[in-house]
């Protein structure tokens, strides 16, 4: 007999079926055995017709018939079942993984995320995040993007600031790379338009819901662009596509508001509260475009104002979840960019090289995928939506 | 007007047409200029009244009507063309992109990637691997897999050996990860069937063509298997696809030889002449099994022959390209194999979780990206297939 998933049930009503799964809870009464038995699809009512002691998390196999059971969850359940424990676990796992919402806490379901990711509700964010990546691609292959592969140890820190790893590369130093963006950009003169997904690095020193050492950047580069308004278009699309494929409703078009009109007082920058103010006044997902241009990475293109960026946030349910702009194109600007900070070209010259051998004007943009998983599944913290995270002080398991 | 491809011209015979793209060669006479324009696409020719001279690699924009012409490549041209030059090069590259394969010595294309990538012919070989690696998770998502995204930064090397990299993490000691192993593994527990695509990190001393400090490794694991020639199977619709998605012919199906039979001599691995030899004599794709135990990691799971393990590679036109088989699932078999080699099995606590909390039989393999289109495209060094290789001595650009 073929084994089936527990949401096919309901298709083999009347038939024997073969099911394969994890003891998720157990109810024993003197003569009837209730299990709840967990795969991959969902869970499923077992009855037995006899008292049994199945440890939780056991690996069974269960043989019985289909029947109709309107008091089940799924409206079916499995009766006369025959069971077969085919490894049995070693011990109980710490965490409760039969109550509807697990109620440890969030460093303790971190510590033993071999079982917390196991139940449920907490399995389903990483569905949704796979989902939305899968999304991601095919809207980008659907616009003619070609993905990329681009190396994490790197000779040069990209972003700048001291949040980069450093690391011993067969005796000297290199760094992990704390974002695609020189490859992506030296790509656009080969492919024209590019994306990664892959991880990404910071040494980020903030204990915050929001940031993490290690993550998932969502990455794209497009050429022959007017200007950061054309990358905007493409960031809406691939979000409408990600939002769409977990079934969540995305607005009409996502409005545009300046830097300048949304700061707080003569800010720079964008707080988180000024991130949350922004959303309440404008709507879930907002573009603000414009951010000063002393604030962004030193490729970034300035507005027909070069005080101005032509750069943006996307902003999501009051977070910032895309960072993205027009690129400098010409290899002079560079030059003038980087000198103009007080940055010593030379470190960058494999990177330079690119827009000394002719590059149209193109852009890009980043979008963290734990971020946008939080924030579709209002988990509060990407620490919720990383299987692994990596923190200040956590490096396990 | 709306810009179109080279490849879309022969659509569009007798109309007028705009493209965008670089000069990647020029012919002038004396009253008339023929120009190839490379766009993301293709080349086309193009015709200009005029004596003209544009810098190679110039970014251009082009107005002219497309004509028949059986004389040019793709059996169409554009006459009476209006060219802008949208960007000029700061200087030419050190590359002759206008060859019809490059000339120059694989180290002095490395070190120019941002030019010797745009050649029609090295760029051909980065879409053959992304289309490889869309057909990868294609097939694997049919089969109800679900794609993970596991840590680079960990704090124990999973393979073992000397081969890792080591990094400073907030203070602490902090590694490289050498595979998705332990993760994915983990991950069966979760969602039974997972696979993940990534960077993964190996200090790697030898200098060969099919060796690097970094790779991407098409990763897949599975549970509730009989034995590792269910992985095999998985394997094989994996590669088969692939091979489809880049147009290459796959046999009906791969023989399975015995290591045993197939070493050289008594000898407990493999050799590049072995593998070479395999190939001559079973197929261009041939799985060896059998590997023998004490060779392979300690999260092997044994044969019936303790003495020879449930594993196998995956042979292609002469090179390993997948590593794999069936693991261990019983936590005590874990503290057993861990024991027996002598390796102290606290740092791999968060990992051995998995298996104490009740795990299923399972197993699972790896894919070298590189190797796989390497050996697609007889390119015959893994440096050929990497964007930005990093080895022993490379770590620029």
């Amino acid at each position: 007999m073929e084994r089936i998933l527990t949401t096919e049930l309901a298709a083999h009503v009347g038939e024997d079926v073969l099911l394969r799964g994890w003891l998720h809870r157990q109810r024993r009464l003197s003569r009837v055995s209730f299990l709840i038995l967990r795969d991959r699809a969902g869970l499923a009512q077992i009855v037995i017709d006899r008292p049994v002691d199945v440890a939780a998390e056991a690996v069974l196999e269960v043989r019985g018939r289909v029947v109709v059971n309107e008091q089940a969850t799924s409206g079916v359940e499995v009766h006369g079942a025959e069971l077969t424990v085919i490894v049995a676990p070693a011990e109980a796992p710490p965490i409760e993984l039969h109550r509807p919402e697990l109620k440890e806490s969030l460093p303790v379901r971190l510590d033993h995320a071999a079982a917390a990711l196991r139940h449920p509700v907490v399995r389903e964010r990483f569905r949704i995040a796979a989902k939305a990546v899968a999304a991601f691609r095919a809207t980008l292959g659907e616009l003619g993007f070609t993905e990329i592969q681009t190396p994490k140890i790197v000779a040069t820190a990209t972003e700048g600031g001291a949040n980069v790893f450093a690391l011993d590369y067969f005796g000297r130093d290199a760094y992990l790379a704390q974002s695609p963006q020189f490859y992506k950009q030296t790509m656009v003169g080969v492919f024209e338009r590019v994306f990664e997904t892959g991880p990404v690095f910071r040494a980020e020193p903030h204990d915050t819901g929001r940031h993490l050492a290690e993550y998932v950047s969502l990455d794209a580069e497009l050429g022959f662009i007017a200007d950061h308004r054309d990358v905007m278009a493409v960031v809406e699309q691939c979000v409408f596509a990600m939002l769409a494929s977990v079934g969540v409703e995305a607005p009409e078009s996502i409005p545009i508001v300046h830097f300048a009109d949304v700061r707080s007082g003569e800010e720079l920058d964008l707080a988180p509260e000024d991130e949350r103010r922004i959303c309440e006044e404008h709507g879930e997902l907002v573009f603000v475009e414009g951010f000063p241009t002393a604030k962004r990475p030193f490729y970034t293109h300035p507005g027909p104002d070069p005080a101005w960026s032509n750069s943006f946030d996307l902003i999501y349910r009051g977070l910032e979840i895309v960072t993205g702009g027009q690129r400098l194109h010409r290899y002079r600007d560079y030059l003038a960019a980087l000198a103009g900070r007080g940055i010593d070209p030379t470190p960058f010259s494999g990177y330079l090289d690119a827009f000394r051998w002719g590059m149209p004007p193109h852009g890009g943009f980043a979008l963290g995928l734990e971020r946008f998983t939080a924030q579709v599944t209002g988990a509060g913290n990407v620490r919720e939506t990383t299987l692994f995270p990596r923190d200040r002080t956590r490096l396990s398991p």
